[in-house]
């Protein structure tokens, strides 16, 4: 069984380091011509697999805009994961879960198990129980192939407060890194990503010597530029999975535009990573 | 319409100050003698909300436990949330989300909006992302008479990594306690609540002036004991609703068993309040 690590490479090789963000917010879905129910949800999401699905390498939904539709939301959520597995993309499900225990186990076994009707190649987490209580995610997703991003430093403005607070002498954000590197090291597998906001001046964590995968949300409409990202990342540039999403949903319903834009922003991924080598 | 605060305040006077944790795993579906799949937590689900109901104040199903059925698991979670509310309890939906922008105001409107499928009186949220990206949450819950509870200190012993951090001379449990009590106090409703686990020998936050619920899990199989609460919680603890999960449904598929058992932890809450008066 390939790791996430390899998994991720290979998927990588063949089409080029980039992943979509979907958030089919109301307004998103009315840019579309579609309604905000969850038959609405779903010719998005089909749409979207067709246009994109075998041309990306990974696909970001966020599990929200389903939840919101209860399970009629989640059902379209099921198909949608079939569907990008289908087009041979990878996908990470933005699903944020953090808990303790039993109930941490209960969410490795929802989307980190084959078999189960959510499971995803990967999904992100947050830390706000510590790192330690993470674990029942990171066992399912070794035994399984799979990945799991933990959240260390956020792009939005208000995220500081938690994850630049110190103990013991380094921000929270940094012994998230450094704890998410040794678990790599440890398991020989790099089943463990990291999520850096690509927002900031400087990151206020070093992920220099990181060994997994930096997903890399804000870039486009929050501010971030791809450009920036082999600067601001430095040696882990080639760790960086960039995503980026209302730049390129942005562009609407019809197929052909949805493809040029992940053209365009393919070899700005492309660009940047001439610049870097 | 009344608020959150107000809501929970009449049905605890009426019923006892006791929140009932409904976690599902596989291990107590068997216990109970149901079989691990969506089938088997829908009996539950009806089973407990049948026995204890119209006996306890607050539930709180813990979702991942539905989650890992997918749409299934979730049809029966919206169930269960309509059960609840049709008993007279409140239903305290433990998901424990935390995001931004459009993505937490998705979640908003999936929990705390009326009409939505999975709208619960109140929900957990974790404040990885800083206390200030959950304002969507806080927003629709005043808007609807609804609660939200932020996780401030948790039970268990990985927590103080992120919990206990410092930035700018406080502890970040500690900022979220006072950025809470602060939200309260402008709203003047108690619609934020906290989570804060009754495990710990000291706190290590100061909550004596919050002006909201606290939710405090940990209780029994954890290690907490109910007559500590008054002790650990000081001039708070008219404040602390007690949650008891295992020590509970523990008890059995037995209707009437789970209900002496509801009212034995009623009489241990109401001692360590007479205790403490």
């Amino acid at each position: 069984m390939s790791s996430y690590g390899e998994r991720l490479d290979q998927v990588c090789a063949a089409r080029g380091t980039l992943c979509a963000g979907v958030d089919p917010h109301p307004g998103l879905l009315a840019a579309w011509g579609l309604e905000n129910s969850a038959a609405g949800l779903e010719r998005f999401s089909r749409s979207l697999v067709e246009a994109l699905g075998e041309r990306l390498a990974v696909i970001k939904p966020q599990s929200a805009f389903f939840e919101s539709f209860g399970s009629a939301g989640i059902a379209v959520l099921e198909r949608l994961l079939a569907d990008i597995r289908d087009a041979g993309a990878l996908s990470i499900l933005d699903v944020k879960r953090g808990d303790i225990g039993s109930t941490m186990s209960a969410y490795a076994q929802a989307y980190l198990a084959d078999g189960a009707p959510l499971a995803a190649d990967a999904i992100t987490v947050s830390p706000y129980l510590g790192f330690g209580s993470l674990q029942p995610a990171f066992d399912q997703a070794l035994r399984y192939g799979r990945g799991v991003y933990v959240l260390a430093r956020t792009s939005n403005s208000e995220g500081g407060q938690v994850q630049l607070a110190q103990s013991e002498g380094l921000a929270v954000a940094q012994q998230i890194v450094d704890q998410a590197a040794a678990a790599n090291e440890s398991s020989g597998q790099s089943a463990i990503g990291l999520v850096v906001g690509g927002t900031h001046q400087s990151l206020g964590c070093d992920v220099s010597g990181f060994n997994g995968s930096i997903l890399v949300p804000g870039i486009g409409a929050q501010g971030g530029r791809m450009s920036d990202l082999p600067t601001l990342f430095g040696a882990a540039f080639s760790r960086v999975l960039p995503m980026v999403g209302r730049d390129l949903l942005g562009a609407g319903a019809d197929q052909n535009a949805l493809r040029d834009k992940a053209t365009q922003l393919l070899e700005s991924v492309a660009e940047a990573t001439q610049h870097d080598s």
